[in-house]
């Protein structure tokens, strides 16, 4: 997440570096969300947070065994998701909860698209066939929310709730190979894959997508 | 789960190949099954139903900090698991679903006896004491449906159903281990103990089994 | 947890050791009685014990990336876990639990301090940050129960119950990195840290402590 953006030019670098900023609070603060829910003491609340932003990338490293991680390379960000639930649990009130959430619908978005990404090409860089690195950029942008649930005691909100989530990660993830394989550059390619995941989630956001259910009962 | 047999002939080879793709499928499908009864959608069914197939044999992996896991090894596995999880999805009613469990019993017993063996040699290999390579053996097995289950916010099947299905495991691989120890060869202690936990498995659902509850309220 | 202490004299040395074994046992027994009131059977049984016992060390050391892990250096251990869960199977009767629960108070906050400060003084020796350390101490001493209500589809108490437990093993683990920082010798900053945790533990059961609570609804 940190090594492959050196070659643009400093403005795209600014770029990246705040979208992965930003998505990384919006992940943080959808961990404190289902954990408000759930009246979590500010243990759980930290854990939980800190599981929502950065377990799909710890995960991914542990099975492509990479070090150091994230958090520990960048280990100032633990002091902000302290920071973050502290604040939560002083101001964010039961009815604010839905609006949180609402709020965080474009970061999160940003977020899905920078972490698929990112997860992808860390995958392909390490050697991985293809459909592997599209799987680890699909599970480093929705697994922070699977252990979220995993351990709040909900079925993985990703896995049931028939909304276009990881399938939209899935289908960028391959646009973004896709456009690798078109001997587009690294920034064309992540500009591109970028793009179409944010759109599709914005319109399945708008027009209220879901993905096929079963068909029988 | 590849190395090992390259010592026996080539029908043995292809036998246990078989053995271990009729092992992969069937867990794959019993991860299908407890994603139908959960009505995830095609997310949830597609990472339960990998989880019940690599799942075990990937916990052992990075507890062994063992690399390439089986499904980078053989990534079109990933492609099978894909297109098993959208066929289910088009054609497996819910009266279907008492059926299809009742008929991956018997390759669900190939795949237990199959994994226990596998995870129990690689292990070994890895200079593994005796016990730890015993309990890499039956994680191996029981882990893919122990993750399945958590995922899917259950208590694990395997530890809370009173079958003996973790014990037969773990007697199978004593036994293996014992057949070593005895200096016969690969092929016979593997064959011994795969036909030993069969058996217990066929023998313990006809005759309805069950292992020891608490004595006490 | 091993190397550490080989510095002390013989006493301390062998005091440290009861303390470990100890601690173990808390840990492993609040497995069990958490196990008991979900009616596992002996396979689930063992597992939670299992996990309970060695999980926080586990995970710590997937992520630090050390091996061998606590329970494949002394595989004997798992004997002793096995044993255990059996006589809890045979002898524990359900008006016990309240009791056992109670009487491994003292032992679980040795536990606590003991696991908290191994915990840091690894990471710290692996060249890992200060608030990383502390996370790594705090980890290891409460993930194995955390993995342990995970495992019986329960939130985990420590991210629910209210009461200062990782909060205290958090505390304890900054006063070890300040006396370490305050040159102090290992076994005097050990001492201390250790002594404020039992310490704190023991106020917060006895006075019945809670930490902040959400501070609207």
């Amino acid at each position: 997440m940190n090594s492959y953006y050196q070659h643009y030019n400093t403005v795209a670098s600014g770029l990246a570096l705040s979208i992965e900023i930003i998505g990384t609070l919006a992940f943080a603060i959808s961990g404190i969300v289902v954990a408000a829910r759930k009246r979590l003491d500010i243990v759980g609340v930290s854990m939980v947070c800190g599981l929502s932003a950065f377990g799909g990338g710890t995960l991914r490293d542990i099975l492509l065994d990479r070090r150091p991680f994230f958090w520990v390379e960048y280990h100032n960000w633990l002091w902000v998701i302290l920071g973050l639930c502290i604040a939560a649990m002083i101001f964010l009130r039961s009815k604010h909860i839905e609006l949180t959430e609402k709020s965080i619908q474009i970061p999160d978005a940003l977020g899905l698209a920078m972490f698929t990404i990112s997860g992808t090409q860390i995958a392909l860089v390490s050697g991985s066939p293809l459909f592997v690195s599209v799987l680890m950029g699909v599970m480093t942008a929705i697994f922070g929310g699977v252990l979220r649930d995993i351990a709040c005691n909900e079925i993985p909100q990703a896995f049931t709730d028939h909304r276009p989530y990881a399938v939209i990660a899935f289908i960028g993830s391959w646009i973004f190979i896709a456009c690798n394989h078109l001997l587009m550059s690294d920034w064309m390619a992540t500009m591109i894959s970028f793009m179409t995941i944010v759109t599709l989630r914005m319109l399945a956001i708008r027009f209220n997508w879901s993905i096929p259910s079963w068909l029988s009962k």
